[in-house]
């Protein structure tokens, strides 16, 4: 038996046990979030995704947030105000759905099942013959009873009696362990979260729209929303940690040492002849400094020279003057760890790439 | 200098370089979200974040996804539709703050700066003594620009000259490396992200509430949107580890073993003569299972006996017999890895305690 320490197993129905690889890619050391290294790791996630739920056609969203959030995201952006919305509940998740779509103006008509039941076929099909639906949304398990629903049957009779209602399905606690085909069974909408079978620290709401789900979308003001569900624990003891750490030391102390770092950077950039784009130093942000390239040297000339100097920095951002300058970060254990080195590293780092780029100095 | 393998230090604005410690944490092991060692956690979190932002009548929140988050918080919870809002704008986070605030309906007004600068107190009250506004915001310090501003000052100026303004102030990159004194200086929302000073990795949307804020936000319908912007990064590489586990194996096979390692468990737990919520195998799910208590015996007896044999289950959910019944989830990991003895182990501490609360099973 493969052992974690010597902590209580987590039966629950999500979060669940979560392999060591997982974890460990849990404590992926800091990289920036458009770093070469990670733009592939996502892109892959979204590929492999495409094979989770049977999809081609369908696109995949990976969302900070809970699996709740999925909720608020179908309700703002799929349903107007007015229009009609068929739950089949199973429990718990239908009633919870059913008031987040209705906080959004749907007109909610139910399906309920008994306890331990899921709606029947028929109750179904009597309900979409009453009116016309824009979506009909489906617990596929719902949490608090651990019915399963049978959404392959369901939008069969969808297409059968309505085909222009949209499918949705709550898979919170159904994908990665009940088979879901997005593209065959042509679901518009399945929506989930990481903390369950899919193995992952909760943090993470994924949600499939289908080509026609997302021309829907596009077509209505981009509301996304957001509900407090399941709190990405992980993260949590990650804060708690830190704010340990930075309340430890008095705060006036920790703004002091920002002050002095911000302007230790700032004063050796000066002596190489560097401009900023803050225009005076007053107006200066202590944790991060926007340097303006000498004339003659670009972007694409210094940024990869200091990364493989081993030092990432950003590139500008601002609309109007992007290209013309850079950015550097200096902010927490850079700051307030100083044997770290990161601070003279960096400095170290631009001084003699610029140099190397044939940058002559304030001289 | 302490050495966290060879990786490139990440000196962008955020994310920063994080602790070794704060990483440590981000690969906490399984835990449930609701579980007695969590809570207090949590609890000393919001309490620490009052620290940092000397505030005791505002109310801290943390919440799963990003800073930019915050942004729709404070559009669809503040501000009505056709409210005149005054963005003060120094660089890239003042224009999509306004996008954002334009998107729930505002009526922007902006003061903008020089490229560099931030708006001068003159321009402010200028701004403010033209009309009404129900807020206004300040980036407190420009991601794009390094740009400071003045928030204490800029809020005595509001109090002075349309004290019902609220004070909302952007502090994404600066909370943690800026002073932010909530109470002294009468603000009334700051959001930020975790991934920036506060020195977590991206994932968490952190805002803070005056009570005046929290008053309106209450008497308005309880939206809170949601935006793609700086995505988890270690919650994305965990999903990467994880759906490359489950992809490398056919989805059949996965499916599979869900399906027998339910009935598994239910097979065994009805062994025992317990009864399941879901009425028909059939429509019960392959990676969880609700079971009724037997007769006689509680939640309160049966749960706390279970975890401190090792195992952590969870209570019932469902509003009407929430009480009656208990739910196991067994899903990832726990089915795909039976070498960890997870099912096993959760089986036996159901039988063993069952037995010691005196249950007799089914005969």
């Amino acid at each position: 038996m493969t052992s974690q320490k010597n902590h209580k197993l987590c039966m629950v129905p999500g979060p669940v046990e979560f392999h060591e690889d997982v974890l460990s890619s849990m404590s992926t050391l800091a990289i920036s979030h458009v770093s070469p290294s990670f733009i592939p790791v996502f892109g892959e996630s979204i590929e492999l995704l495409r094979k989770l739920f049977f999809t081609n056609k369908g696109q995949p969203f990976v969302i900070s947030g809970s699996g709740t959030l999925g909720w608020d995201m179908v309700s703002s952006n799929l349903i107007e105000p007015g229009e009609d919305v068929l739950v089949l509940n199973s429990g718990y998740f239908g009633d919870s759905f059913t008031v987040c779509l209705e906080t959004y103006g749907a007109k909610v008509t139910q399906v309920k099942a008994e306890i331990g039941d899921s709606p029947s076929l028929e109750a179904i099909k009597e309900a979409l013959s009453t009116k016309k639906f824009k979506a009909i949304t489906i617990t596929h398990v719902d949490t608090s009873t651990g019915v399963l629903s049978d959404v392959k049957a369901i939008s069969a009779l969808v297409k059968q009696i309505s085909p222009e209602t949209l499918v949705i399905v709550d898979g919170v606690c159904s994908v990665g362990s009940e088979e879901i085909r997005v593209d065959e069974w042509g679901i518009d909408i399945v929506l989930t979260a990481s903390q369950k079978a899919i193995g992952v620290p909760p943090g993470l709401c994924i949600l499939i729209a289908s080509e026609r789900a997302i021309v829907i979308m596009n077509a209505y003001e981009n509301r996304k929303a957001m509900y407090f569900a399941t709190p990405p624990v992980q993260l949590i003891y990650a804060l708690h940690t830190s704010l340990k750490q930075i309340t430890s030391i008095p705060l006036e102390k920790r703004f002091q040492q920002h002050k002095d770092v911000s302007n230790h950077i700032k004063n050796s950039l000066e002596e190489l002849g560097l401009k900023f784009v803050p225009k005076t130093r007053e107006i200066s942000a202590n944790g991060m400094t926007a340097v303006y390239y000498p004339d003659g040297i670009k972007a694409t000339d210094l940024l990869p020279k200091v990364a493989e100097h081993g030092v990432v920095i950003a590139g500008g951002l601002h609309k109007i003057i992007g290209p013309k300058y850079f950015r550097v970060g200096h902010m927490g254990i850079s700051v307030t760890e100083p044997h770290r080195q990161h601070i003279e590293k960096t400095i170290e780092a631009l001084r003699v790439n610029l140099k190397e780029l044939g940058y002559k100095g304030a001289n």
